[in-house]
C-alpha cells in the first residue's frame, strides 16, 4: 500500500470545490463567510478539514482549490500551504462543469499523465483512513481504465435529499482494495417511495460528488458531451491563468452541472461503493447528529449551557453568555455577535426561509 | 362617585408589598432585580403600574411599600414619590403577616381611623378603572362593617395553581357598586377534579391576595389570632419605626402567611368580586399571553425579531441583535446581557429548575 501511495503521489492531485454560498448555515455562514469556511466542528473549519484529510495522499502542493473569487482571500488564510497559483478564483458562478474543466486544464497542461480527485469542501469523512484507501483504488481505476470515476456512498437510510447512482450487480474491476462497478444510471433526488426501493435493492448508492479521473480523461469527455465548454477550456489551457484569463473562461461557459452535462451521458463511467462515515453537513441538523453529546442527547458547541427537562438539543454561541433550555427538544440555538438563530431541528431547511426573508427589507440585509 | 374619592381619600392608604425574590422570571429577574421592578410590559415595571393604578384613588403620600430591606433603594429609585418613612425594609422574610403587621402599625399611629388596601406589587391589571371602582366597595365595607375584607377573582378556568375563596349564595351588603358576600371558607390550591367543581359552582373566587381593612380592625384581629405578632406590632408602633425597630420586629416574628394566620381563622371576612383582568403574571407564559401579538401569535417584546413557520411563541432581547425563530412554537426567548433562556410556554415552571441548578456550582452563582 505504501508503494501505491508513493507511486501515486506524483501524478495525483485535488481539486477541491468551494464556491458555495450555502444558507443553511445562517447565521454563522454569511455571504461573506460560507460553510466550506466554518468551525462547525473542532478548531478547524470544513476546508481545512477536507484538506488535511489528503495528507499523505496528495502533496499540498498539488491541492488545488477553485472558489468564488471574493474567497480567494479567506482560502489562502485558512490554507496558507496551498500554491497561490493552484487557487482559482471564479468571477461568476457557473455551477461544477465549467469549475472542472478550468482545473483539469490547469492541471492536464502541468502534467498531461495526471489524474485529479474532485472534492467538495463541505463535507465531513468520519474514516479518513478508509476514505484513502477507496479513493486508491479510485485512482487506479481512473489510470488503468481511463473511466470516469465516482465515488458512491453506502445509503444508511432512504434518503430524499441526495441523487442516487445505480450500479451493476457484478463486480467489473477485481484485485483491487475495493470492488469496482459500471455506473447503470444517475438519478435524479427520489421521491419517498422510491428512495426506499432504491435502499433496499442494495444496487443503489448515494452520489457523492466526488470524483476521480485522468485530466485527459475528462477533457475528452467535455469534447464529447460539452464542446462549448471544452473549447474554452483549451483556450484556457493555452493561457497563463491569469485573473483575466480565468475571467474570459468562466464568462464563456454556460451554467451547467457535472453530473447533468457530463456524468449522466457518458459511456463509461465506474463507480465505487465507500463506506468511510461520510456526511454532506447539509444542515443544523446534521451539525447537531455529528457532535459530540452530552446526556439526553443535548450537544453544547461552544459556551456555557444549561439543559432542565430538555433532549435532542444543539447550542453554539460566541461563549459570551450563559444558555440554558427548559423543557425544550430537538432545537438549536446559534449565536453570532449580531444574531440569534432558534431552529426546530426536524424543519432545519427552514433556515433557508429566514435568509430569504433578510432579503427582503434593506434594514436586515445586513445580516446575510 | 366623586365624593367618595374625596371623603375617602384623607384616610385610605395603601400597603404595595413588593418583598418577593421571584425566580421565574430569571434571566430577567435576578436576586438583585426580581420580578416587581422588572419592565415586563411597556416601559414601567410591575411596581411602578401597581401605584399609578392607585392615582386618583390614593394619594402618593399615604402609599406604603414594605420590601426587602435589599429593595429599599430600588423602591426609592423607581417610586421617587414615596415619602421615604413610608418605605419599609424588612431585615429577614417572614411571610405576609409580620409584614401587614408592620404597615397596620405604621398606618395606625398616623391615624386609628385609617384603612388600609393591601396590594401584591407584582400584578397586572387590565382595568383599572373597574378596580378603582371594587376598591370604593371595599373601602366602604370595610369602614361600615368593621370587617376583613378581600377581592376575589372570578375564574376564567379551572386553574389549579390559585387558592380559591368559597363566597356565600347571597349578597350580603348591597347598594354599593358591587355585591358584597360574606366568606365560607379559603382553600388551598385544589387538584384538578376539584377546580372544575370550584368554577362551575360559581360561589368560588380566586384568592388575589388583595385585602382591605380598617387598621384597627386588622390589628384586633391580630390580636385575636396571632397575639405573639400583635404584642410585637404593639412595641413597633410605640417606636420611631427606625430601622433598628423595624429589624427588632421582624426578628421576633414567626414567619406566617396572612392568610394562613388569619384570614382561614377570622369570623368576619367579606369578600367582593372582582372582575377587572387580572393576572398575577406567575411565568414567562403570562407575559406572553398579555403582550401584544403580531401574526401567528408570536409576540416580540424589544428587538428586532424574525419568525418563519412559528407561532405562539415570545421574543425579549436587550435589543442588540436579530433573532429569527424558524419552526419553533410555544418558545419564549429571553436575552439579557450575560445569559439567553429558551423555555418551553407550557412547562414554564422549569424556570425554577434552571435557578436551582445555578446554585449548584460557583461558576453559575453569578447568574442568579
Amino acid at each position: 500500500m505504501e508503494d501505491l501511495i508513493i507511486n501515486n503521489s506524483r501524478m495525483v492531485y485535488a481539486v477541491i470545490m468551494a464556491g458555495g454560498v450555502g444558507t443553511r448555515f445562517w447565521p454563522k455562514s454569511r455571504k461573506s463567510n460560507p460553510k466550506q469556511f466554518l468551525n462547525l466542528f473542532g478548531e478547524t473549519s470544513m476546508i481545512q478539514q477536507t484538506a488535511e484529510r489528503l495528507q499523505g495522499f496528495v502533496e499540498e502542493k498539488q491541492v488545488v482549490v477553485v472558489t468564488n473569487k471574493d474567497y480567494v482571500s479567506l482560502v489562502e488564510k485558512q490554507l496558507p500551504s496551498i500554491e497561490p497559483m493552484n487557487i482559482i478564483g471564479e468571477p461568476v458562478a457557473r455551477n461544477t462543469a465549467p469549475c472542472i474543466a478550468s482545473a483539469a486544464a490547469l492541471l492536464n497542461k502541468k502534467d498531461p499523465e495526471s489524474v485529479m480527485i474532485v472534492l467538495p469542501a463541505d463535507h465531513r469523512i468520519g474514516s479518513p483512513n478508509e476514505f484513502k484507501r477507496v479513493l486508491e483504488t479510485a485512482v487506479e481505476t481512473a489510470k488503468t481504465q481511463e473511466s470516469l470515476v465516482t465515488i458512491g456512498i453506502k445509503p444508511n437510510r432512504p434518503e430524499t435529499g441526495y441523487g442516487y447512482i445505480h450500479r451493476t450487480s457484478d463486480v467489473k474491476i477485481k484485485n483491487l482494495n475495493h470492488p469496482v462497478y459500471r455506473v447503470q444510471e444517475f438519478t435524479e433526488k427520489p421521491d419517498q417511495e422510491t428512495a426506499q426501493e432504491f435502499f433496499e435493492s442494495g444496487d443503489y448508492l448515494w452520489n457523492s460528488g466526488i470524483f476521480i479521473w485522468k485530466t485527459s480523461t475528462i477533457l475528452d469527455a467535455f469534447k464529447e458531451h460539452l464542446p462549448e465548454i471544452f473549447i474554452e477550456a483549451e483556450k484556457l489551457k493555452k493561457s497563463d491563468f491569469k485573473t483575466e484569463d480565468v475571467r474570459r473562461f468562466y464568462e464563456a461557459c454556460p451554467p451547467i452541472s457535472i453530473d447533468y452535462g457530463i456524468m449522466e451521458k457518458a459511456e463509461k463511467v465506474h463507480v465505487i461503493p465507500g463506506d468511510f462515515d461520510w456526511n454532506d453537513v447539509g444542515s443544523w441538523t446534521a451539525v447537531h447528529e455529528l457532535s459530540d453529546k452530552e446526556s439526553e442527547e443535548n450537544s453544547t458547541d461552544k459556551g456555557k449551557a444549561i439543559y432542565v427537562n430538555s433532549s435532542g438539543n444543539y447550542i453554539s454561541t460566541n461563549g459570551k453568555k450563559l444558555v440554558a433550555f427548559a423543557g425544550v427538544d430537538n432545537v438549536a440555538l446559534v449565536e453570532t455577535d449580531d444574531a440569534i438563530l432558534v431552529v426546530n431541528l426536524d424543519q432545519a431547511q427552514d433556515v433557508k426561509e429566514i435568509v430569504e426573508k433578510l432579503k427582503e427589507n434593506e434594514e436586515t440585509k445586513k445580516y446575510l
